[in-house]
């Protein structure tokens, strides 16, 4: 399960999300953000956030920065809320155990992105045997290249590379918690969730217009991880994680 | 072992110290400091470094600090180093996996500490399966106190707690690095180190004034360490890991 930054840095909402997963039976991994306070821990020490079509620019400060709140703050924070709730979390970034490499983006369209990270493998045999002894991995969105640097990693990447990694090992469900109710059919009316997305639909969708915008790459995400071997991927809100809620996206 | 601040930030000594304990062979465990950055990080942020007798007072404020930069960026740079030279390194915090639990300090002669934790126990069955998997623990000072809250943690504590919870599976030497040769009998002289210090001989030292000051409390933390089954503790330059510099502390 997949948590953005907007939940993790509300109280109420992330005190929800938490008693929910902590609650969730089973087997499980959270992945989480944090982009808006990395934004603000930058500010205060007077470091400028740059930002190219949504994306940070991640100069060495910037690193410094995104290792110091993705790393420490946040994920420390969420770990020891899940111990009190009896989740034997171990909070992760892709170099702790090697469980996630990737490479330093080359240079996209003129733009140099800095210390950002693509994937190029998760570890699903390492996760395997942490998840078979008990514990419940928790992942910051942080990489590193084999080389001794750390990068920064978009999350839902670590989600979903996460999730296609321990396919082969488990029936998997991916969820990306959200603050709407799921893909809306109309983005005006809230409760206009579409309740199944498959290709074949994606592309009626996508045609008459009815799912536009930044949802297209999410979706096209969601059925790259189904081609994969995840079994199915929901876009929920984060405070309704019944299994009963949400757009469902599958084969 | 345990590596301070000092060498952390020290980038030729850090480099040396990493290739050193890469190279040495079974299992083993690095435990970090890293109060200097996390006061420069505090000063960088407008936020006041306060020390009483030379322990660090944390407020809410500064508890925010030690968890990004003990955590996050010291941490995380540590083990991605360590997996660049071939170490299958993994970060933790006592809240990780529940390995060190600990208590709020309570006030000592009126002095409130704030997030300072005491430490309770530390987890060796669950350290030393990581161990027996191939993993390298690497320890930040922080602990949690089981209901949600890290607390910031003595280095010199973790290190010694560690070695205690894992001497009833390992024959376990502790490794105190630090910015001289070892133990000396005359501070002018770098080259004066006693080679072993047993309880007998300690409170000659001491009587005589041979030991003094801020040694006292680092060679009664060893020998306690030394009564409750670790092997022997060493104390010893950074650089010179070779097993045949120091001083070596048993009983």
């Amino acid at each position: 399960m997949k948590v953005g930054g907007a939940v993790v840095e509300d109280e109420t909402q992330l005190s929800q999300l938490l008693k929910d997963f902590s609650a969730i039976e089973g087997r499980k991994v959270l992945v989480h953000g944090g982009g808006r306070k990395a934004t603000k821990v930058a500010e205060a020490l007077g470091i400028e956030s740059k930002m190219v079509n949504g994306r940070r620019i991640t100069d060495a400060d910037m690193l410094n920065v995104v290792t110091m709140v993705y790393g420490g703050l946040v994920n420390k924070s969420l770990v020891a809320r899940l111990q009190a709730n009896g989740v034997n979390a171990l909070g992760l970034t892709g170099a702790d155990m090697d469980v996630i490499r990737s490479h330093k983006r080359p240079l996209k369209d003129g733009v140099d992105f800095g210390f950002v990270g693509d994937v190029d493998s998760a570890n699903g045999s390492m996760l395997s045997r942490l998840i078979e002894e008990g514990v419940t991995p928790v992942m910051a969105p942080l990489t590193h290249d084999g080389q001794g640097n750390i990068l920064n990693t978009n999350a839902d990447t670590i989600a979903s590379e996460t999730a296609k990694a321990l396919a082969p090992y488990y029936d998997v469900t991916l969820i990306f918690s959200f603050e709407k109710k799921g893909v809306l059919r109309n983005p005006d009316d809230e409760n206009s969730v579409i309740p199944t997305i498959t290709r074949a639909n994606f592309i009626k969708y996508k045609d008459d217009g009815t799912i536009s915008g930044g949802m297209l790459p999410k979706i096209e995400n969601a059925l790259s991880a189904i081609d994969a071997g995840v079994a199915r991927v929901i876009i929920t809100l984060a405070t309704a994680l019944d299994g009963q809620s949400g757009t469902v996206i599958s084969l």
